[in-house]
């Protein structure tokens, strides 16, 4: 049998080919390919033994698979040998050394390659190396593919499901790119069993293999537990193996498997993304992983060809497409260029705006859930604000259930620390992740959240973390005045139940949405006593001014000793009577936070994160945190987005915001009771903290010899201050 | 007589008419100016009575003049009358108030305005404002144009030429606005007295007015003292007064003035400018201002007009106008406009390598000098060398004689901190200089030097500072394999001179230029006794590795009491036997540091900025110090650039450098040896530390029992390490 071109037809690399030098997505994709390519063929080859993880070894073996990967399509459609012969004489160099290479030393639980100190990365290699192979088998001598199927990819295909046959069947991210691999390789070989048992598992019983992963990995809602960074991750090899099942096993007819769940998941991880195209960190990940990322890009593709609606492309993928400027080199991406082709002949495409989406956790989708509210200002500008109320994400997961990041102005502003690792960076412990990652950037206080009593949630114990959950109260987006979202953490800080209702307001006389941020804490399951409640916000530039006196440290002590706080300078604070202010200039745009809590005593620190860090291993970013000592308490704060600075052009406007007060009237069970006080309106929100509220649930509470009532989950009503009497009330 | 364009004539109009929705540099440039002022004359017309500096009435005045001198050029290019009644409309406004409003009352030595707190400001907009009505005054009634003159123009020629009559003549850069104002509202009002005493001063006997300004303000280098920030505000009324001089008085032949005068110092700015267009924040500056201001942009127009050799405009001009994407609306801008087309054509417009220059100072360029050194690395990277070896910069310069900056790959690696002061931020002290630019930002410290003692230079006595400036040693930059300058300053610490060689060498084994910089300390005038050396170095980034052990400090304090010390955390130290190594990450970039001193003891002190801040007014960076403390003492550093990260892509290459060493084998007052070793060669270099020596002086010293023997200010040998004996000396 002549190997065949596994994921491309010929009618399909004629029309890739009438791509070439052209300026649509495609043609721009396959010319930046070229000039990649080609750099690299520059270089000689070489094909190195062990070396250290992120290391260069490491580094070359990836280069080797991804120029390979590339350079076979790039034979395909340019039609030039000069591809095929790079990946001929890469895999004749491997196939004469890959067996003389022997397994690396085992470090931690991961099974051992040849080429790298994880099989995890020589499942890339085999994924990308296959389909390479087969794009240009049909150039090389017998004797050439002879020697590359039996020196490198058959003892891989006998390492994978022989000797770490335990491994193969097992559900989790890293199986994809097993099984992808096994697969795609068992074609290219002509030994379609290998296909089988990827596709239907080992044993052919539905305990492993594709099908059983993509049934089970994902929630309802297509959310990847581990959260979007590690999602990207997988979605490459599910995208690539589903289109090869889709060529060669029609039967199962995969883009339908499930009510569609491979679309289904795709649009899960766009719906997560920031206006700008980048990932919220959430869980554990990477700050600067976006959908520019070449995964997600294989996606985007596969969606277009496979998921478009009658109606065509969706608009917010061809605003993706756009981001990413480039398109998966394969009949997929090219449905995608010639989509976005002939809506550009129309209209300038605009960036994405995503729709608001709570996306489920769980086999069932109850185990909570993540939720993500974007609105827009009245220059179009998208704020989107994130809040876990779901799932523990497995064993790296971050302490932060009820913790919330915010976004608008292409930057993030409540934000996320990420992971503490510098990936590939050799030197920085292999690029491997660091202690500080958990005795810092996973515990409670690094994230927006409340910490209790300066304890992590869950007490950073991972098997609690994991048997517990969020609990959703509601998710409401259909209004253009309020859109907002709130949930329960009951088992998260023993003896507490914990409430945080998030809310987007519009408000006529404001720039941008107004956050409004109610977070309860409720101590009366056994929790008694006076508790300290630390309610910390990461942002991020410079402090300019603030409503009350504050004491700058003239040495600086760490905040606490444990859970996170040993890693936090005290650098200043102050007491707070009332509502407290800071305001803070990010870039170009100004930010004021005001805040309160229920009790009458109030104190605001600020901090940096550094210290006890003896290897630099932190990154220094300022925090604020609101403390606030009580039994059962509600904190309540807006932060409002204002301004424009520009220091090149000397430009400052509205560096003081519109909003003046807020002030919680009072909180019971039954609910809470907030007031904002602008400078032209007086608004107050009335919220359920009933967990078993409905739509039509009917509120009563007094405060104040006051009744406030309402129906559903909250009401917001908005009075304008008349002048006059805004004038007599001085 | 009726007011004609003062800049334009009836020809260069329909040209300009001719580039309209053109994708020209010129066509851009219309549309983006139409798109500027058509969102500003959406807003109902302001205009408002006194405010903060910094706030909103100040910023609407210059708004209103901003873009009514875009308006005013609008309507002739267009010929649509919107603009013309927009400048007509708001004219009415300023003449039915102006008269109204009393004088501002005076905070500091600056004269007041009625519009503005300072008249700097009042000539801004009576230059503006003038150039306008010169535009629109055709299509005004008599009556409309009576009130303007008599109840704005007039009294403000008054007021600036009477009532203000004794600060007309200084010669400063407030006083070319001055100037430029008042000459250009005088032809406006065809009232050509005034153009006469805006020229050649009000006694008209060369002590005042524009032709003694620019001849006393530049240094022959046509350098100006208070550096590139102040420079690129004065460039602009320079410009657009030369301009008008050149049309309206032929006979001043402007452009010829003093050989040139007017491009010789637009040149002089324009070659100080990084290789991204960013001015480095020399002398108390913003560090985000650029060739992008407005200001350059005239003057790239006018230099590009005035100043082309007879083979077009210079390859750097284009550059810089690719950087700027835009041109000034005048046939000068024009000019440009069809170069850049022209060139365009022919090949891609690369960015701008301006040659290394070194800018002498004083009114006879006696006064010392400021070095830049650009090299290309072999990718076409500009690394930029920059020396303050001149006087100091007024009353708001800072004391860093000797101090260095640098910069590659886009961005600065050793860093100025730039000026304490958020421009026009109305919460942070109304945008004016805020305490601790004294405290912290202009002392020695905080710059790129050798502190000695703890003590600032001049003891930060600006009449002291005043008096002394910089020696240059040499300035060489003709070889492809080193290029460098070294420079005294003997009066800055009593008992003390200094001398700093820096170079960068092209080494075949390094990816960018080497920078190598020795700073010699020579006690032997009276600064006899052992004494503290703290060379300090502002960076940006992640401290990637180190070599040597070093103690983060439990709780923090402040390095010292004073000079800016106060300002730093202590954040970490540790010993030092013989070569330092740190080594960083900013951004994409691994930077790795040797460093050593001739004394026998040392120590790394890791510091952060921020202590002693009780309003949040300092940014917080990071810095480390090789402190040595001894005698005379010479310290070596080498500065590698290496290898490429990606966090999003996950990319890491060459995260370790290939220098391995760098040690100072000895030095006298006859000259200073060096030995740097990397991984394939040992170079040494032998610098003169003569205040006198030349090209051809024989240099001869002994060091441990060897003679190094050298002609004239250095030398350098490279000689490649023999593997063999390398692996024998193990």
């Amino acid at each position: 049998m002549m190997t065949q071109p596994i994921l491309l037809t010929d009618s399909e690399i004629e029309l890739l080919h009438k791509e070439l030098g052209t300026d649509t997505l495609m043609g721009k994709t396959i010319t930046a390919n070229q000039k990649d390519v080609e750099a690299f063929m520059q270089l000689p080859l070489d094909v190195p033994g062990h070396g250290e993880a992120g290391g260069y070894e490491h580094n070359r073996h990836k280069q080797n698979y991804t120029y390979m990967n590339l350079a076979g399509r790039l034979f395909l459609i340019t039609k030039d040998d000069k591809y095929a012969a790079f990946v001929r004489e890469l895999l004749a160099l491997y196939a004469e050394k890959y067996l003389t290479f022997d397994f690396h030393v085992q470090k931690n639980t991961n099974p051992t390659g040849r080429l790298f100190h994880q099989i995890l990365n020589e499942h890339c290699w085999l994924m990308f190396t296959s389909l390479a192979y087969s794009c240009v088998a049909s150039t090389m001598s017998e004797e050439e593919r002879q020697a590359v199927v039996e020196r490198i990819f058959e003892p891989m295909l006998d390492m994978f499901t022989v000797k770490y046959a335990h491994d193969f069947d097992r559900i989790h991210n890293h199986g994809i790119w097993a099984v992808a691999a096994v697969g795609i390789c068992g074609l290219a070989l002509g030994k379609r069993e290998y296909l089988e048992m990827s596709v239907y598992g080992l044993d052919r019983n539905d305990t492993g293999g594709f099908l059983a992963q993509i049934s089970q990995l994902f929630a309802p809602s297509g959310y990847y537990m581990e959260g979007p960074y590690y999602h990207r991750y997988a979605i490459r090899p599910t995208c690539v193996f589903a289109e090869v099942i889709h060529r060669h096993m029609p039967e199962v007819d995969i883009y339908n498997y499930k009510n569609g769940v491979i679309g289904n998941t795709v649009q899960a991880l766009l719906s997560t993304a920031y206006p700008n195209g980048e990932f919220p960190a959430m869980n554990d990940a990477s700050r600067t992983m976006g959908i520019t990322d070449m995964g997600v890009q294989v996606a985007v593709s596969v969606y277009s060809k496979h998921y478009a609606s009658e109606n065509g492309v969706d608009q917010n993928i061809l605003g993706m497409a756009k981001i990413q400027d480039a398109v998966w080199m394969h009949p997929c991406g090219l449905e995608l260029s010639n989509a976005y082709k002939a809506a550009s002949a129309e209209q300038e495409i605009g960036m994405p705006f995503w729709p608001s989406v709570e996306l489920n956790e769980g086999p069932e989708g109850h185990s909570g859930a993540q939720g993500f509210i974007r609105m827009q200002d009245k220059k179009g500008d998208v704020s989107q604000l994130v809040m876990n109320y779901g799932q523990h994400g497995m064993g790296h997961g971050n302490f932060d259930t009820l913790g919330i990041t915010f976004f608008n102005r292409g930057q993030e502003v409540l934000r996320e620390y990420g992971f503490c690792r510098w990936v590939n960076v050799e030197p920085k412990f292999g690029g491997r992740y660091l202690d500080e990652n958990k005795s810092y950037a996973r515990q409670t206080i690094a994230h927006n959240a409340v910490t209790i009593d300066e304890q992590c949630q869950n007490n950073f114990d991972v098997d609690r973390a994991d048997s517990v959950h969020g609990l959703p109260h509601f998710f409401k987006v259909e209004d253009t005045a309020i859109n907002g979202m709130s949930a329960f953490a009951n088992d998260h800080y023993q003896g507490f139940n914990m409430q945080r209702s998030v809310f987007m307001l519009n408000l006529e006389e404001l720039e941008s949405p107004l956050l409004l941020d109610l977070y309860r804490l409720d101590s009366t399951k056994g929790g008694e006593g006076e508790h300290q409640y630390d309610y910390s916000h990461q942002y991020e530039g410079q402090i300019v001014r603030t409503n009350f006196e504050y004491v700058a440290n003239k040495e600086l002590n760490t905040l606490g000793n444990d859970f996170g706080y040993q890693h936090l300078w005290n650098v200043a604070s102050g007491e707070v009577n009332g509502t407290a202010l800071v305001s803070w200039l990010q870039n170009n745009t100004y930010y004021t936070w005001l805040g309160a809590s229920s009790n009458d005593n109030a104190e605001i620190i600020f901090t940096r994160s550094g210290a006890n860090d003896p290897s630099f291993n932190l990154r220094s970013e300022p925090a604020f945190i609101l403390r606030s000592k009580g039994e059962s308490t509600l904190f309540a704060s807006v932060l409002e987005t204002h301004g424009y600075f520009n220091e090149e052009f000397e430009q400052s406007v509205s560096a003081r915001g519109e909003v003046q007060n807020i002030e919680v009237i009072g909180h019971s069970a039954m609910g809470s009771v907030i007031e904002i006080t602008t400078k032209k309106s007086r608004v107050t929100v009335m919220i359920s903290n009933q967990i078993d509220a409905t739509d039509t649930t009917e509120h009563n509470i007094e405060l104040n010899d006051k009744t406030y009532s309402w129906t559903g989950f909250y009401s917001l009503e908005v009075n304008l201050i008349n002048p006059m009497s805004a004038e007599l009330e001085k």
